[in-house]
C-alpha cells in the first residue's frame, strides 16, 4: 500500500481500512538532526516490541493511544489521527540540552518533572517553544496544551514506576500526540516509546542503555535495546 | 559610592539611603552576547531620558516600577529590589530569533502578542525558558510568572498605544522585573526601556530606529535614538 509518510525511523502506510494505518519501524538510526546515520539490524523489531508493550500498558492504565493491534515483526496497526507537530519532552533528570539551558550538571535529579515543547520541524532544527508560541502559531489551543501536559505527567508517573520495577531509571522521554477525528478530536498518544525516544539507564549501575550509546559512540547499541526489551517484556508478563 | 553591579550598558551604585540605588546609563553598546562592542557618545544620556519618560508614563498608568526620581544627565534614582534573573520579551511582530523559531518571515504581524522568557545568564548565552523551567529552577513561583505575564501584556498595550501616537511601531521589547522587599515583595518593573531593549520602527516608512541599526551596521545609530527621544518627549508633554 501507499507510503503516507516516511520519517527517520518509521514509515506509515495506508491500509484497506480508511481509519487505520500501518506503522513500520525501520532499522535506521539518526542523530544530530540527521547528520549522523547508521543502520542497526534488528532495531525496528526491538522498537516495535517495546512500543507495543508500553502502549498496551498505558492503554490499560487509561491513557488513550493510537495503538490498535500488533501486525508482524516490525509493524503495528494504529488509528489514523491528526498529529500535532510538537515533540513533548518529559524530564526527570538533567541530560542533553537541559544541562546547557539551566547550567545544572547532567545527572542532577529535578525537584519535580518538567515538560518541554519542541516544534517538529527539521528545517528549523526542532526549536523549543513556549506555550505562547504554540497558541499564536495555531499548533494547538490552550485547552489542548493543558490536556497534553497533564497526560505527559500522568504517563511519566506510569512509566517511571514501570521502568523502575523493570530495573531501569527513566531520565527523560519524548512523546507525540494527535487528534482522533473519529472520537470527537480526543487527544491520543501517538508515535512510539522506545530507546530511540527515551533516555533509560540501568537502575543499579546508571549504565546508559538508550540511543545515547549511538549518539556518543559507546558501542553495544542493540545490546542495550535488547536488554530493555527483555526486562520490560518480563515485567509486563508478571503484572 | 560603591558600584554594586556593572552590566554591559548600565552601572548600579549604592546611595546614602539603603533602599535607594543610583542607576547610571553607559555609552557602551554591545550585541551578540558581547562579541560586538562600540561606544556611542550620548547614548547613556538619551537612554536615561527615554527610560525616565516611559517609566513615568507607565507608573502614571498604574504599573508599579522601581523608578523613584531623576538624578542628572545619565542617572536615575531607583528602588533597591531583588531582580528576577529572567528577561521577559514581548513581541507584536516577527523579528530576530522568533523568525528562526517559527519559520515565519520577519515583519509578519502576530495574531496576538506573545511573551517569551530568557534566562539572564551570559555564560549560558541567555537560553529561552518555558514556564516549567522557571518553576523547577526556582527562579520565580507560578503566581509570580502569571502576574509578570499579565503585567507584560498590559505594558505592551500601554506602550503600543504610546509609541503609535508618537509615530512609531513597537515590534518587540525586553522587560525585567523584581521583588520589592519594602512593599511585601510586590512585583515591580525594573531595568530600562530604551532603543537598546526595544525594536522600534518608523510608523510610516518602517525605518529601523533601534539597536538593530548597530547590530546590522546600518549607521546613524544615535540619530535613530535621538528621533525616538524627541518624539516621545513631545508626545508625553502633550498628554
Amino acid at each position: 500500500m501507499d507510503i503516507l509518510y516516511e520519517g527517520k525511523a518509521k514509515r506509515l502506510y495506508a491500509t484497506a481500512h480508511p481509519s487505520e494505518l500501518r506503522m513500520e519501524f525501520k532499522d535506521d538510526a539518526t542523530a544530530f538532526n540527521g547528520l549522523k546515520h547508521e543502520v542497526f539490524a534488528g532495531k525496528g523489531r526491538i522498537n516495535k516490541s517495546i512500543t507495543l508493550t508500553l502502549f498496551s500498558f498505558l492503554e490499560a492504565a487509561g491513557i488513550p493511544t493510537h495503538l490498535l493491534r500488533d501486525e508482524d515483526e516490525t509493524r503495528l496497526i494504529v488509528r489514523k489521527i491528526e498529529i500535532i507537530p510538537i515533540e513533548f519532552v518529559v524530564r526527570n533528570v538533567v541530560a542533553g540540552s537541559l544541562a546547557q539551558r539551566t547550567g545544572w550538571a547532567e545527572g542532577t535529579a529535578l525537584p519535580e518533572p518538567l515538560v518541554e515543547f519542541y516544534y517538529k520541524n527539521d528545517a528549523l532544527g526542532d526549536p523549543m517553544l513556549a506555550p505562547d508560541h504554540i497558541r499564536v502559531m495555531g499548533l494547538a489551543n490552550a485547552e489542548e496544551v493543558d490536556r497534553i501536559r497533564s497526560l505527559c505527567l500522568r504517563i511519566n508517573q506510569l512509566l517511571m514506576g514501570f521502568m523502575q520495577d523493570a530495573g531501569f531509571r527513566l531520565i527523560d522521554f519524548k512523546l507525540e500526540f494527535g487528534r482522533d477525528g473519529e472520537r470527537q478530536n480526543q487527544i491520543v498518544l501517538a508515535d512510539e516509546i522506545s530507546p530511540d525516544t527515551c533516555r533509560i539507564h540501568d537502575l543499579a549501575t546508571d549504565e546508559i542503555l538508550d540511543k545515547d550509546r549511538f549518539r556518543r559512540d559507546l558501542g553495544g547499541v542493540m545490546e542495550g535495546y535488547q536488554r530493555i526489551l527483555e526486562a520490560i517484556r518480563n515485567h509486563a508478563a508478571q503484572r
